[in-house]
């Protein structure tokens, strides 16, 4: 983060939009209820409430606490409870407990974000530092990442309920027109030294840069992603029932997991449906498969007798296309068929194991843990979701999980040597 | 339960004491939040509205449903989700799993406590049968026992916070003057034939007969119960360092469990707390010790140069003490120090591990899935606890928990041989 | 233990008693190579060469080195290696690692038994104290409870090989016509007091004190054993499906465990087969059944409509009987169909907790922590089994294993009501 | 394998040097008695006796069965027993329960071996395509990583020991005058387009290819590997209790499994000592550290003020220094101090995660699983070990282990951008 740090300008809308993505976050959680917004259901998952009050302990943390003088936070404790992962910023509540937090309710955070939010705003209606301003933007980046997880994680609660509810009943993207379909094309490339990583313009997250060349061989991308149609010929041809396929230790999760379709797919007597944020329905083999892991997604490229791209010919080949694409730009609850897709749908599993750029070195202190300490035993993806926030992703964007990870709105694009 | 179904007056304040024990339950409730009321955190503990919810199940799936011509149920859905053990009525939520249960809300669960009131006071307004009275006093027996599981869960539930909030700022008791302490004394029996078991008067639980005779030999129990100042005494000698102490499962759970103290106890820089239903406060040694495992109170009983009774010898004695006292009377939310105490404080662990009387045979049909199949691996407990509900208990009840357990009210008396 | 010393007489016959039972270890050690006798292959299991250490371990500690001034251990080492429990004895290795030891050998432990009886041989030869003699005694009891465990576990070494070895190719009991199997007959008892235990005439465990007077109802016992036919029919029936039939926590044991029928038995395209300690062979009907947990035996009864013995009503029984058939007598490898089975076949599990009896009291030091420290959570065995050295058994004999056990020689006898 | 495979020449010493590789193995074991080669100490150790099985079943699999007319298995059982991980060759025995088999015993499978060696012998006598000879290279190869794999897992298994025995009392290196030990010093590379993997002269494992150009940023290697002295002054730092330096992963690893030092040092009054093959003795600050895990080994880097190498950094750098350093050469028990060390005291851990170089492609068939399957969750180490065999390594070299493996002697060297 330091050099995007550094590079920042103070932008006049930082005031404006800081209003907004906090907005946008309540607005997430207006559809649930106290109860919703309080459950956890696996130790990846954190509770809505949590999610609200942590990115707000960010700003207060980073920003009040060392750059307002005289600032008293709102409530001690919430140092210990809301803090995610900052060893630097001390002790803190175990992450697979966060569900047993009932208190504060929903109301206590309602007001521990106003007041938040009340301090930030006089802050920038003066003038701020660019150092200010950079940890500013890092706030709403971070809190936009949450936006995601919280739509992640109401998914798996809801979904964990036999009731199967729905988060909304419509996806306000049903209204609009998908575009059409085209054929699946393959768009090839070269080879040879190119240049990757974030440049420097406007936001970035540290592990983006420091920009670099690397050489990359003659591959072709497929410009489309896989669909839940090619998945379900997968299965009907053994996929999941084929060690040949798999990574040695993708074999081990499929068995001890017991996984025999993408996560959220359900077999009824009619066939297969998929829990939804808008609740349960057939699947629709047209759109893109979504909550596969890294496992699965290796598996069914060396199955189709292709490969998973690696990180730098995914975005040499994303950043070649339409810019517009290469923005979330239209959120909605779930993918939809149609295009090339490289971002707004799904997040794409990449071939690259998530490692530091050569030259990387993260910020200094506690606000540095954000994301060179996870750089071991998780795969890159790369592109957006359709639940990302607006404005978040660029083609250098690198997000990251491990490659048992369903719970994330990922799939596949697949890639060839030429 | 079925000689105990048999033997049934229909009580004619049986509308009223409906009314009665199921507001007391939704008073209970009163204090907490939606979140409060959500979350579980350990497989033990259940949520407070899931409390709420599985009590109305109880009547709504034994009463409404077998006994009420055309009875629809609220929500077909409820008798999976709200279904505790009751193989015999079908498949259910994983216990573990009541805690990821968002939906019903507590509103809808208000809602449905509502409509089966409802619907049992209109049957208890007309003419009932013998066995529908015996069905419904044994659901509001049903009733209080998960009053007093609600107390304990959400006792768990707010002392897994960080926070430490207490449930209510006060405790009622707290105002009326407790009985003058006495000197605990050794009350003796001079052993023999006796008689014991529930004689089928007033409502009892199935494992409290058949009424039988027993042989037991001269012994004789201490008056008052073993109070926090004798358990700081244990703790400070290294009972809980000394393996000579204990049992040999109960050695392992001490090791592996990390136990120093009973549970709730906190130790900081001023001494010992304990965290009560009200809040922290500092351990009081007169009162009685509370929230130790039948390990700690076997531990506890052989280095103090005694034993525990047995169930029998808790029995005869009890019922020989002034009867008013075998009724818990007093409800309260931390237990007082003072008097004989055989109930209304704590339960008492006795030697006894908790097996068939002789000839005992459960109920047909999934009611009689109510004690029976306990009974192995569990110890009894005699008493009652101070939050145990009024009218509850009487001197042949038997409680039961496994001897690993400390989120019960559950403390010990002495015992030793003549 | 303390009731049995003092009551102890020297026998004549201690001498050569010693090194009967001591070489009987040997020989039941013969048929294994060093690779069986090193094995653990599960913490309940200890390896062959273990039990021939530790029960030489337990002569050296608690006579030798206490008796014989100026004795010098073996190997200072061996108190850790080969200390099982005895907490009082200082710290000990790690039950689930007893099967990490290479070292030391088979040869090795051999020259550490020959040390050590010549040792004892020469206490013998001359005047030893009734306490000391009373020690060797139960030194030599403890070593027969060893040699059965020794065989219970190799079966379990043996049988988790996937080539399924046998220990011997023959048990020496199939050359000796077994008796005429007479039809079961229910055996009554009008009930009363009744009085149990051991009266020191003897050697008896602690755990079997002291005598007293209990009281049974009236009751009856099958004379014979439960049989695999019986149990075939329980299987046919559903037994191990239907919840209704198990106690709680053993239909939860039914289900992580994937029980379909008792240990060791293996299904394969010609029925049921049995792994034996001479080799795996097809069910015999009339054999009683063995290796089934407490669980199993449980729901066996309810299923057949009748229940398990307690202690107390098998002893009074079994002593009533003919009294040669309350010891072992013919030591074999299993059990074999016929007669009245009080003893020589299967131990029987009976509906008995496992706790003290009025006025136990282990004796002082180590040694008392021999039986006293397990009473709890699990149940009472009586009779003996065909792998239970001759010579070893009693009426009053308590045996006890956790409800879950199956890997002992445990079988059934069934109970009525009267 | 594939490219590999092709590109062997069938040498001349083929069947002198299978008796050699073969014979190696025998006297590895030799030192070791049965009860040694049975046990398993951990899932990732093997049994002594089941490398030696493993190993001969390999050739017996993929030569012996399809390339001896005729052929019969030794034993049809073995294939179930000794199939480490070769899904396309059937079922296999569970790798925690290798521990369990305690037949075959050791002559057993002395004598299996001598059958498979007959009868490669008498193959390798006559003439064998380059296929054959190729199957024969690789049968060799992985004989020589199971011989590696021996003594770790040997050494594991007699360190679980509370004796603490030595595998040998001494090593045969102790009595060569060591390298004198020079400064270490920084080599330096300017960066650029580099070759990198090896070019298919001689044997080569399957991942090692293909060759392919890399481009590597201007970077530094340290010439020595880091020492327990300088581990020692990490220690004594801190390192192990400072957060900020571990990867998230590695923080926990540390805390769960309660890391302070390398594996296999112990703490007693006199200071460090370390357990080696050939006892314990006092850590020597002049040799390199060895058992030390990924996320070890990355926190010291991060503490030094360094980074890892990545394996095209450290295989470019040791390829241009002497090439007689780039084999194991002088077989050891145990890491010396001096020289460059690039290969023969411990393998190094590198920046570098495990993948599949590009246009990568596994053999066909069964033997394909030897490398592929592995490529995700693992790190590349580079170098070799003094266990390494004689003749194994080459620059181009790829072992890879889990980041928290420490079993294995893994040890670092340090590097720097420049």
């Amino acid at each position: 983060m330091s050099s995007a740090t550094s590079a920042v300008e103070v932008r006049p809308d930082l005031r404006a939009r800081y209003r907004d993505v906090r907005g946008f976050t309540e607005s997430l959680a207006g559809p649930l209820s106290a109860e919703d917004q309080t459950v956890q259901t696996m130790p990846d998952v954190s509770p809505t409430k949590w999610h609200r009050a942590h990115t707000t302990w960010f700003f207060e943390t980073f920003i009040l606490g060392p750059h307002v003088p005289g600032y008293d936070e709102v409530d001690p404790a919430y140092g210990f409870l809301f803090n995610s992962y900052y060893e630097g910023v001390g002790p803190r509540h175990a992450r697979p407990q966060r569900g047993f937090l009932t208190r504060p309710g929903i109301a206590e955070i309602a007001d521990y974000r106003r007041a938040v939010d009340d301090s930030v705003d006089a802050l920038l209606a003066g003038a701020v530092t660019p150092q200010v301003a950079a940890l500013v933007e890092l706030g709403l980046n971070h809190e936009q990442q949450h936006q995601e997880l919280l739509l992640m994680d109401i998914k798996h609660v809801l979904a964990s309920n036999p009731l199967r509810p729905a988060y909304l009943e419509r996806d306000h993207r049903s209204d609009i027109a998908p575009d059409a379909v085209p054929a699946p094309e393959w768009i090839a490339h070269p080879g040879g030294i190119v240049t990757v990583g974030h440049d420097g313009e406007g936001f970035a997250f540290d592990n983006e840069g420091p920009r670099h060349d690397a050489l990359v061989p003659p591959f072709a991308l497929r410009s489309g992603l896989v669909t839940n149609g090619e998945w379900l010929a997968f299965m009907a041809d053994g996929g999941y029932r084929e060690p040949g396929l798999w990574m040695s230790d993708g074999w081990s999760t499929v068995q001890s997991e017991g996984w025999v379709s993408p996560a959220y797919w359900i077999r009824d007597s009619f066939g297969w449906s998929v829990q939804t944020l808008t609740g349960a329905r057939p699947v629709d083999p047209d759109e893109p498969v979504v909550h596969v892991s890294w496992y699965e997604a290796d598996a069914f490229a060396r199955w189709a007798g292709h490969r998973l791209p690696t990180e730098f010919e995914w975005e040499v080949t994303a950043a070649a296309r339409d810019g517009a694409v290469l923005d979330t730009g239209s959120f909605g609850l779930h993918p939809r068929a149609g295009g090339e897709q490289w971002c707004g749908e799904v997040w794409q599993w990449t071939a690259s194991p998530y490692a530091a750029y050569p030259g990387f070195a993260p910020a200094a202190g506690a606000v540095g843990e954000y994301n060179g300490k996870f750089m071991v035993n998780q795969q890159v993806l790369r592109g957006g979701a359709c639940i990302t926030p607006a404005g978040h992703t660029r083609p250098t964007y690198r997000n990251f999980f491990y490659p048992a990870t369903r719970w994330s709105f990922c799939g596949l694009r697949l890639a060839d040597d030429r």
